[in-house]
């Protein structure tokens, strides 16, 4: 047998890669990433995707790229709608973070990345994504579905998202009007959203073993919420609570409260002269963040680093400004207050630690 | 011991999360970075990176998202310049995807996920990253590094990246001005560039384990290349030799010749009018796929699949432009025409079977 015998050699598909199961599970996801298409997007299918600007004054494109972490460790015991769960959080949390800048969305694309290919597993989280990319109004515009053999264990996958959005530049917020006595206003996170998991699957024992015991995601926690559910709670966007204080130009200062916590989040937003002072019991801890630092014995100093403890976007506006917040969007809360640096070694972010 | 207790319990750093040696990873990086920023690029460290789009006429901003794809496992079993090597190959894979619509590259993102961060990998790979966006002339505006543990075994991670790049409506190419008598003109690939890798690597015997014995990579090809260093050769940017055609308003239709291979993506840029009749002849197969197609006996249906087979990018222009073409780029070949379909069911891709 020649190296041209068509029916003698080595394939692709013998080597983990089905291209057609690709395009099959593609076409799966296609129509539903078409919904999402406006006006300005073109045709899904070439080598990029396209997305017009039209003519106008000078704007700001801000563009973000994050992954779900290790939360997608848990949608993988879970499955079924823990996969567009994940797919969901992606797109909301890339929403958030263009936010924080006073962006709007324009167009998403993701990363799947798998060992072997389930069509049915990429039409969930594909599917998640479209739905929360229509919810944000941004187009799905592409993304890479990637075989890799040998790269991840059967089930598992990895994903990653890609947000472009667009704002004028007298219209960016990037906290440097922010001054002391202005106040700094939390709203209420789902749960995790999509930072901690590796903290939370270590002290709930889901580490290690690629298919662990799951059975203790059942045990109910203090308001009757299981723990699974309570977990896989999806990252919530902000977009809707947040565009009318941006349009009503009152934000001096924003942060979405991902990696890092409060304590690394919310300096990325202050002035070197400004200092968050912040006050834990404004707001109420939910159980999830209560059940985890108890089980884990999880310090002050590090809870608040390694977790949201329940405030996932934070807004900051002059004191006048407060009520007018407050009264609009009753789920937010006075968490702190802003105050003058005295020394250069302070922390940015007071009120956390014993 | 009670959980405020900050001595006693469980860190984030326990649970494989090690918040500061990101923060160090990325602030070794952080300068490289900046240095791919130009005028139009606003600081590093946001939320989201910043990009000013001055006003002007309608522009379409072309996007493309991608991976490395399984050159990363020879990148893990190769080490040192490896890293820095596929760190350039996916800015330069994104470059030729919207390149072959028209496009200018303006802003890049990078996905980079891994079970334990080793900061000198970050560095290699994120340095290769900044290198290749400094050649192609766009701005590394900042990325994801994630450390994700219990998903990556020791030494592996994943990398994925994210372009953007503008071109003006009336200079889009999409293939729909290609008609019968057009040229096909090939750009020569360096080797796989990053596809087909899972099959080279079935080929060669270096699957399944996490750390195999590399030593079929010394192997010596017919050139005297090594099987390694042709493997790993990088995925070249096609940006130099295709702009100024683009420029001359000469181009028709493009292909960026990545996994599918010549079959899968020529038709991407072919009119449903239209088919691409080709002539393997007409090109020299390097010999790091005769190597491959022999060893695997890789049928003639599936190596132009699986692999570019020597192609890297196509062109098409009018007959009366080539010329203009083979003249300016003497590494470049006519390795096809276009030709009038005649019935439905024919393959758009035709001479590449038996």
């Amino acid at each position: 047998m020649g190296p041209d015998d068509p029916g003698s050699g080595m394939s692709y598909r013998d080597a983990g890669v089905d291209i057609d199961a690709k395009l099959t599970a593609i076409d799966r996801v296609k129509e539903r990433a078409r919904s999402t298409l406006g006006s300005q997007a073109g045709p899904i299918g070439h080598f990029g995707g396209t997305y017009l600007v039209p003519s106008g004054p000078d704007q700001i494109l801000v563009a973000s790229a994050d992954g779900v972490g290790t939360k997608l460790r848990l949608a993988f015991v879970l499955g079924g709608e823990a996969h567009a769960g994940v797919g969901r959080d992606i797109v909301n949390h890339c929403v958030n973070d263009i936010l924080a800048l006073g962006a709007k969305p324009l167009f998403f694309l993701d990363y799947f990345a798998t060992g072997k290919l389930d069509p049915d597993v990429v039409a969930a989280v594909v599917g998640g994504v479209a739905d929360a990319c229509l919810d944000n109004s941004l187009a799905l515009l592409g993304g890479e579905t990637a075989e890799m053999p040998d790269s991840y264990p059967p089930g598992e996958y990895d994903l990653a998202g890609f947000v472009v959005g667009t704002v004028l530049p007298d219209r960016i917020v990037d906290g440097s009007r922010i001054r002391r006595g202005d106040v700094v206003i939390g709203f209420p996170s789902t749960g995790l959203h999509t930072n901690g998991y590796s903290l939370a699957r270590k002290i709930i024992g889901l580490t290690g073993e690629a298919s662990p015991d799951g059975s203790i995601l059942a045990t109910a926690l203090a308001d009757g919420t299981s723990l699974g559910d309570a977990l896989m709670a999806g990252h919530r966007t902000y977009r809707p609570e947040v565009q009318p204080l941006l349009d009503a130009g009152i934000v001096r200062g924003m942060a979405h409260i991902t990696g890092g916590g409060l304590k690394d989040n919310l300096p990325r937003t202050l002035p070197p002269e400004a200092i968050a002072r912040l006050d834990p019991a404004a707001w109420v801890t939910p159980p999830i963040f209560e059940y985890l630092v108890e089980r884990g014995r999880v310090s002050l100093d590090e809870r608040y680093r390694a977790f949201n403890m329940g405030i996932g976007f934070v807004v900051v506006v002059r004191e006048a400004d407060r009520d007018t917040v407050l009264d609009r969007l009753p789920e937010a809360r006075q968490i702190g207050e802003i105050v003058d640096r005295v020394t250069s070694d302070e922390s940015a972010v007071q009120g956390l630690s014993c």
